[in-house]
This record gives C-alpha cells, sequence and structure tokens, in this order.
C-alpha cells in the first residue's frame, strides 16, 4: 500500500478499518503498532492514534500495557448484538415503512438480481440500512452503524456462501415493501434475522 | 471541592460529569480549562485528559483550536434522543415483561411514596432503568445508558416541577407491572413517554 504522507492517521485508520471489517485480520487478533509502522514507512504516532480512534469505535480492544487487538465477542455478545439489530430494524419498518426509499430499493433489486454476487454482502448491508434511515434520526442511525459494524466483522464473510437463499429473502422483501404490504414484509424481516440468528450461530459455534 | 491527588483524571472527570449532568453548567456553555486547573490546584494536563473523555461520551464537545464546550442540542436532536428512549423502553417492556426486577419496584414504589421527593428524578431515572436492564443484554443497556445521560442533562432538573402528576404516573406503572397487567403497563408507559415529550418540548423552548 502506498500510503500519502498528509494525513498519516486518517490513512492507517481506513486501512486498518477495511481489514477489520473484511476479517483480514482475525478476530482477537494482537495489532503489532511496530510491524504496522515498519511496514508502511511511519513513525509509531499515527498508528497508534489510528489504533486509538479504533478502540473509541469498539472495533478495537485497547489493553493497558499489554498492547491492541481486533475486538472478539463471546457467544452472549454475539446474540446481544443481533438483538440490538432487530430492535433497530424492527421499530423502523413499524414506525417508518412508507418513508422508507423506494427508488433506492428499486436500484438495490437490480442489483441483488443482476449485479456482481461479489458484492452480496454490500447489498445486504445497504438494504437494512435503507430501513433505518427512513426514520431520518441521526441519534438511532448513528447507534445502528456503529452496531452494525460488528455485525459486519461477525457475519458478513459468512454470507457468501448462503447467498442464494438469502438472496431470494431480499428479493421477497424488496417486493413486499414495493407493494405496500407492510405487514408481509414484517413477518419476512422478522423471519430473516431470526434465521441470520439460528445459521450464524452455527456458524460462528464451529469455527471456536 | 478537596481534590484527592491520587487519580487526577478521574476525579475531574467525575466532578465536571456530575455538574453537566445536574446543569450546574449550561447547555453549550464553554468550559475554561486553566480556570478548572487553577480552581483545582491541579496541571492543566488531567483536566484536557477528563474533557476529552467526556468528549468521547459525547457530554462535551471538542471544538479545535477554540476549546470544550458542554454538548448542546438542537430541537431535532431533543427528539431524535426522546424517539430513541421510546424504541428501547418500548420494545424492553413488550419482550422481557416477566423479567422486569418485582423487589427493585417494590422498593422504587416506597420511595416515590414515602421518599425524600428531592431525589424524585432519581427514583424515575431508575424506575426506566430497570424496565432494560430486564433485557439482560448489555450491548443494549450501554446504547441505554449513554442515550440517558444525555437525557439526564435535557430534562430531569425539570422533572421536580411536574412531579405530582409524574410520582402518580410512575406509581400507577409500578403497580400494573406488580400486578402482571403487561397491556395497561405498555399503554401508561407509552403514554408517559409521549407526555415527557410534550411538556418538555415546551419547557425547552420556553428557555430557549
Amino acid at each position: 500500500m502506498v500510503i500519502n504522507k498528509q494525513s498519516l492517521t486518517d490513512q492507517v485508520y481506513t486501512m486498518i478499518k477495511e481489514q477489520i471489517l473484511n476479517r483480514e485480520l482475525e478476530l482477537g487478533e494482537q495489532l503489532n503498532t511496530r510491524k504496522i509502522a515498519e511496514e508502511n514507512g511511519i513513525s509509531l504516532m499515527p498508528v497508534r492514534d489510528a489504533l486509538r480512534r479504533l478502540a473509541n469505535e469498539e472495533l478495537v480492544e485497547n489493553k493497558p500495557r499489554v498492547g491492541f487487538f481486533v475486538k472478539n465477542f463471546s457467544e452472549a455478545e454475539i446474540n446481544n448484538i443481533l438483538e440490538v439489530r432487530k430492535m433497530h430494524e424492527l421499530y423502523c419498518l413499524d414506525n417508518y415503512f412508507d418513508q422508507i426509499d423506494k427508488k433506492e430499493l428499486a436500484k438495490l433489486k437490480e442489483k441483488f438480481k443482476n449485479g456482481n454476487q461479489k458484492y452480496f454482502s454490500n447489498y445486504d448491508t445497504q438494504l437494512h440500512k435503507e430501513v433505518i434511515f427512513a426514520s431520518n434520526n441521526d441519534y438511532l442511525i448513528d447507534s445502528y452503524l456503529k452496531m452494525i459494524n460488528h455485525y459486519t466483522m461477525l457475519f458478513s464473510y459468512l454470507n457468501y456462501k448462503r447467498s442464494e437463499t438469502s438472496r431470494q429473502e431480499h428479493i421477497r422483501l424488496i417486493d413486499c415493501i414495493l407493494e405496500g404490504n407492510k405487514e408481509k414484509a414484517r413477518s419476512i424481516l422478522f423471519r430473516h434475522l431470526d434465521q441470520v440468528q439460528i445459521s450464524e450461530d452455527a456458524e460462528i459455534k464451529k469455527r471456536t
């Protein structure tokens, strides 16, 4: 990676954040500040600043006198994250159904159908975000986005595997919203979020 | 205030946080780091560290090259906070009604009835927290507690004024939970949160 020296902290921050969200770095993995600095030909300071910023966002854990680590999650924490996701999405679907951006959904439907399925998890995340954005409540949106970063770290790399079933589910969800069928949209979303929980719990267990 | 020199940052942090939550400091007020340091006979460093920590919790705003300010809120932000509060409390009441700690509620009922009404807003906050704690979801609880600090900054000093109506409402809410009447508890909580919104919106408008 070529680093532009003008805003080192920002660049290191973005680079490590991407590596965490894409799971190029493993959950719980130690982050070697010296190595990151050397590999990018920069001093320790911007690396530490970037890691501190990531620690504020709870993507990284700063263990005093030990070092920085990619955040790791217990089974209870994973279930907690899934529940908080569900609370946000069902609340917004219930209360802001008519405010969901139909134009964006039509574009997303096209992507789910004919887009490059390599980016499936991006389309997935975007669809769920559209439901949240309908609230137009920045406070609620911020709390969702913080959580969804943890969700992405945990799950998005798994989505590709079960993409065919999931792809169909997402298309049906979009159709229901476009048709204004709130009740059916709710039941699909509710079931979808539960299935994520069951199948991904199993995946996580297999890996740990 | 006598400052124990052993953990200056912690002490300054706690002191300023209390002043913010009790509204001894006004919303948007600039925090003079030099003055705080001089008044407490300490150096600038622990004051800045404490203010940075409060900025992380979004109780303080750090404007680069200008200084630290107590967080202020636009009308839209106030409504957003009230909505997020409602989302959390109604979700927990709906899903964890039977898990609410009845012993704690009985104690709180006694305080609402015969306790020192100077501490009314503490009893108030505690009752709402009990509903949230029933979820046993640390992720959800953290997101609620962060929000409730902003709520406290905005509103708790107003509660005393309307305490008689509010006191009765809280006692009725506790009774419904103790009797296991979920539907009635929900309708009281729902109405209560809306009333807070209307009456406190009016108060805020009067003051601004």
